[in-house]
């Protein structure tokens, strides 16, 4: 059971008399686990560089994120429930207001008023009546909660490699789609790009005359006149989790990203009622209905997004009392499950909560498992786990660990193959003789 | 000196009030080195990959074994003393007992009844007159102790890239041998597998038409009616540890497996009376040799195989007292050669006592010498190294750090370097909007 408490490390907080919240949470639920494990350190990518989520998640699942990661947009289009077809380009996008100066649209609100899903949906249903695309190729947008929405492109010859027109502040003007200076198809990035911004310049036209955003005007409410992409992806099918580790997989996580990504490596994704992603989520029903799926999964990943939005917003107190609920759950694990199952605890990145965002610093990491030894630290914490026996490991260690821990290892060097560290033949064919 | 302690890391043993064998041996002549270095984790390959002992030692001596690792049977060979020609492929082998079912031959005794050597020398002897290969290649049995034997298989267009025909089970039926999956020359492969299923099965048609076997069937002793084989590895010159590191080299092992990796690199071999790679190994005599043969040799490799011995079959006290009894052999070392002589202590890997099978856990390293700096722990066990001096290390820094003990190193940074971590566009370039 994988459970990662997003953003979980921290730094000392005057708030907590100089703990940082994983140290001032900790308690019997979580001495349980420390006393069955180790831990250690982990840079999911490297010292000092800071992970995006998604990426950090694919990582940790074992995969090659420089050969299979498409792409953000996607991976949240999926997690909000959107189909996509392989070769699709999606970017997430906002409804924003904007207003014209010097010829360049600056943006005022990068989420319109935070304008209803309701009425997001109309705009953008018009958008895809009106709006055209330049090449041979086609643009859809489909509306998801409040001001967001997917844009989907499809086409010939595009790649994703190109960067978002969204500003990402406000006050600022809408950015030229430019293909990104790495960009390995440099002619696929240019054609998309050009597509962006010609839609851009299409929408920002055509919003501001529809009949909506006239109301909006007259009951002195931001206009949802522009649209903002980020985020640019391919669809790609990738390896499922199954394939690659032979484990039956299932996700429990309230967050469109992390249903994201668990859905994109093929787990099964499970809902929970009061689950919501924030920090009054239904922390017991998931870890609940996450050992429920023991029963019928090899591996469960649970997610918990509280402590991250805690951290954006600055708040170690919350992020404290969040981590401290979650330990308390962990009196529903029953001895036997304790006893057979490899439980580990940590985070995707560390979100300071003096800072605010994610930085590079490594998260701790604790696993608890009766195959692997114990360590002699006493408590789960950013600071002990700097003497922990994992070390400092990095995210794709995690498989490896894993496997190792329940069995599933080969040794290296029977085979001529290394790096594949599940590697088992899989068909056992018998010798037959016929001559006899 | 490198001084291997086969399976060394364990977890706390409950036999052993909650130590771990290598902390409940610790003893005055562990603490001699412990006070002259520092200790730290080694995962020889990487965090959670349980290594094998050939691949194991090879890394630790530095080779890069992707490139340069030929697989084990030709290094079993060699160490039970087979020449081997640069190109031939061997595997190693057990006569065996097999039952036909349905056609299929099922393995009852993997060892034919530990047939004593003198009759498995008579019928190899038997099949190198009788099987026929029917490529243009030449297969040839050479004996070795009781059961055993090696198979060598030479012609052109050879891939050792195949699987087992053993099952490593008894009740199970011969399997066929196959291409490895991810086998780089196919067709060398098919054509070995096909030999190697053909011989398979003349051997046994030939075996159990064999006056001896027919003797032992009146004798109701387990006929050695079949012939397992396993391990495929083509016989290449790989470069000298002295050509490689210019350290002239020997070794001191009991165990076929060592002195063949150790020959295969070019150390010279050496035996020692009562060395015998078990628990009751006359261990002062090996360490004694050692230390002789640091007058003549730069570099010493010392091999034991008991600590491996007692994990496999889950005795800890055994384990326990093997170690304790080479820290109290540690005494023949006299502070000449203390003060002189970059002294290392590990495994080859992790083979935990309660789960008897080599683990993908680090094991611990301690590293004495004059040359190096010493740290701040005080028992060598696998809960202090973890947070030791020497950190936590791969196997192929070993070479590296006694190079740098005994000033063999050149530095680093004559040559141009790696990774660029720090991607940032370039450009940010505003959307401009000319047709307002």
């Amino acid at each position: 059971m994988l459970t990662v408490l997003d953003g979980l490390g921290d730094h000392a907080c005057k708030e907590l008399e100089g703990f940082t919240p994983l140290e001032k949470a900790y308690s019997s639920g979580a001495r349980r686990l420390k006393e069955n494990g180790s831990q250690g350190l982990m840079n999911v990518i490297s010292p000092g560089v800071p992970p995006s989520s998604d990426v950090s998640h694919l990582i940790m699942f074992g995969y090659d994120v420089e050969e299979e990661y498409f792409g953000r947009g996607p991976i949240e289009a999926l997690g909000e429930g959107v189909e996509l077809r392989e070769g699709e380009v999606a970017f997430r996008g906002n409804l924003a207001t904007v207003r014209i100066e010097n010829n360049h649209p600056i943006v005022v609100d990068r989420r319109a008023g935070r304008i209803s899903g309701e009425q997001t949906r109309e705009l953008v249903e018009y958008l895809n009546d009106e709006v055209k695309c330049s090449e041979d190729c086609k643009v859809v947008f489909k509306p998801l909660s409040e001001h967001r929405f997917v844009m989907i492109v499809s086409g010939e010859g595009l790649s994703h490699e190109v960067t978002d027109n969204d500003p990402h502040a406000e006050g600022k003007p809408i950015l030229l789609c430019q293909p990104l200076e790495e960009a390995k198809d440099k002619k696929g990035a240019e054609k998309l790009a050009k597509i962006v911004n010609d839609v851009t310049i299409q929408a920002i036209e055509k919003l501001s005359k529809h009949e909506l955003n006239r109301k909006r005007r007259g009951s002195k409410l931001p206009e949802a006149n522009a649209i903002l992409v980020r985020s640019a992806g391919t669809m790609r099918r990738m390896r499922s989790f199954e394939e690659k580790w032979d484990l039956k997989a299932a996700c429990v996580a309230a967050g469109p990203l992390y249903r994201g990504v668990a859905k994109a490596v093929g787990m099964d994704v499970y809902d929970v009622e009061g689950a919501n992603g924030l920090l009054n989520t239904n922390i017991e029903g998931k870890v609940s209905k996450a050992l429920e799926l023991l029963n019928s999964y090899d591996f469960v990943y649970l997610h918990f997004k509280g402590t991250d939005v805690a951290s954006h917003s600055k708040n170690p107190v919350a992020k404290y009392k969040f981590i401290k609920r979650f330990y308390d759950s962990l009196r529903l694990i029953d001895d036997f499950v304790l006893n057979s199952t490899t439980i580990v605890v940590t985070g995707d990145h560390t979100t300071p909560c003096d800072r605010g965002m994610h930085t590079g610093e490594p998260v701790p990491i604790l696993i608890a498992s009766k195959g692997l030894r114990s360590d002699a630290t006493k408590v789960f914490s950013e600071r002990e786990a700097a003497y922990g026996g994992l070390g400092r490991i990095r995210g794709c260690d995690v498989m490896p660990i894993l496997l190792d821990s329940i069995e599933k290892t080969v040794e290296y060097g029977t085979r001529p193959s290394p790096r594949r560290v599940n590697y088992m033949p899989k068909r056992l064919m018998y010798l037959s003789i016929t001559r006899f």
